[in-house]
């Protein structure tokens, strides 16, 4: 039987299509089309022995001389780091200008690994440079809200093949972050409880949507996941902001973030996907109702006319389905 | 220079990002690569001759014994037709059943005809069938909700070639179309006028954004666009509901839909599409600040982990570049 059932963060209701599930293993990737990649691509700008093909450095993991993870500015950037907010009317209508800051974090030297298949130290670095620079970007007073994204492969809309992922730094806070923070102050008003903090526990109790623990994070496919496969990998401590994670927490968020996409990469045979770290916005100091988490969303299906017709989803994997066949995947 | 604008239906910020700005004949379609498909397949459950394969009739476009247009039942419906709307508590979850209809809509008794290349007239039966649908689903007392769309090539969701469309009704008012409703009510509190019916006049009067115009219909590229080409076709008379259209009026539109998609079709080679009617829900009597439209959006970009992340959408076209190419293909 189809369902509707409630993401608790946004209140929406997605719908959970049965009739038209498929099984697990259906669901698959596409390693098999996907080149073969050299050690290094002397064309990409990202790998090392091209640093001078890239825009300015904001920061780096060294090791000696060598460096494992750089960030520098997108050569495209969506938003100006230079200039100020400015508004301009025009009748009804109403622009601004798009400063803030666009960066990319080049995550290896090399051309040819992926998160999935990295050694946890190397993710860790990876989260080191996230942290570092949403830590660093926050105090820039222009900037309201931070993202921080990742898109692998060309279904999750990249076409670089050198291991990268993003930040936005953006002078507004989205509406999608407003509703959010709407929803998990009228969860709080009723209950006194962080709707995450909460979710974790029903989560932890239940165990039928766990797909992986650690000391510090708790993986699992939500309730209401909107798609096969989506993710959320909750830190087990109550906080609002990324950046105000543990070094012995980031620690274990690398193991954690590797084996997760371990687990898609042998269990759906490496997937296109995107992840993004879902913080407060970064004016905003601790709050009892918000908590950080990532989203994980394998793209191994397509949104069409519906979706875009009402805003919800309609998933054609059972969560509970979806959690166990990943479970069992050993990485 | 990229900027932010504003969504004056949404309120939500869109960014034009120029850096990356494509010239419009560089998003190209499909043409090329779809298959050349027979007048009739055998195989095809939606073809004439094949009548039996499908699902329960609930209506038809008739000329003599020969249909035009069928609306049938979904083979795999996303919420089941029987039963009535009940609610499962889950500790802090929430879960409904999925009732309600979902129905497709055969456009076309033969298999290789597309909305662009068909007859105005043929368009107008369409059209035909979805007011009939809209207006009777909207009286089943479990309905809140009609979604209207059509999803046109496999990037925009759909692998079966027979030219379709479907309707969903829902037993819930999706939270997009509560937030635009908000949003509607707070502008027409601050200026006593409908957004849409403002939005109209002031893109009738700047003209730099309009694509086609007919007695009954203005179809324009917003102001703050979310994808390239993405249109709007409104309505240029004030009315809430889809189902409130007068004979003229779709006789109209159908001549406008099908000159936007010809647009399409000819000036971006066939591009994958959605197009959603957006209407109020179905509870709802005529009020002053709704007001209904469609929404046409190619699909010649991809969503990645930035729109995951924040909600928001990039624009690597310029509204106004976009419409002023659609303006000068000529149908």
């Amino acid at each position: 039987m189809p369902e509707l059932r409630q993401n608790i963060v946004t209140r929406e209701w997605v719908l959970i299509a049965t009739e038209r599930a498929k099984r697990p293993d259906e669901f698959s990737g596409n390693r098999a089309d996907r080149p073969v990649l050299p050690f290094i691509d002397p064309e990409c700008p990202f790998c090392v022995g091209n640093e001078h093909q890239t825009q300015r450095e904001s920061f780096r993991v060294s090791e000696g001389n060598r460096w494992k993870v750089r960030v520098v500015l997108n050569k495209y950037p969506a938003l100006l780091p230079e200039g100020e907010r400015l508004r301009n009317i025009d009748g009804i209508y109403r622009s601004m200008s798009a400063v803030g800051m666009h960066e990319v974090i080049i995550e290896h030297p090399r051309h040819d690994v992926t998160t999935a298949l990295m050694t946890p130290a190397e993710v860790v670095d990876v989260l080191t440079a996230y942290r570092q620079r949403y830590a660093e970007l926050r105090r820039d007073n222009r900037v309201e809200a931070i993202i921080i994204f990742k898109n692998h492969g060309e279904g999750a809309g990249t076409s670089l093949q050198h291991p990268h992922s993003q930040l936005v730094a953006m002078p507004i806070v989205p509406n999608q972050l407003r509703n959010r923070i709407e929803e998990a102050i009228r969860f709080f008003d009723e209950t006194g409880e962080c709707v995450h903090c909460q979710t974790l526990l029903q989560e932890i109790n239940e165990r039928v949507r766990i797909v992986h623990e650690s000391d510090h994070f708790v993986a699992f496919i939500p309730y209401a996941a909107l798609s096969p496969f989506h993710l959320w990998i909750h830190p087990r401590r109550h906080m609002s902001s990324f950046d105000a994670i543990s070094d012995s927490e980031l620690e274990d968020l690398g193991v954690m973030l590797r084996a997760v996409l371990a687990k898609l990469y042998h269990g759906l045979n490496d997937p296109d996907y995107n992840y993004s770290i879902r913080s407060c916005p970064t004016r905003s100091g601790p709050t009892e109702y918000l908590h950080w988490y990532i989203t994980v969303i394998p793209r191994v299906t397509r949104t069409a006319g519906f979706e875009i017709g009402s805003g919800m989803y309609i998933n054609t994997a059972l969560p509970e389905e979806s959690a166990a066949y990943l479970r069992a995947v050993t990485v």
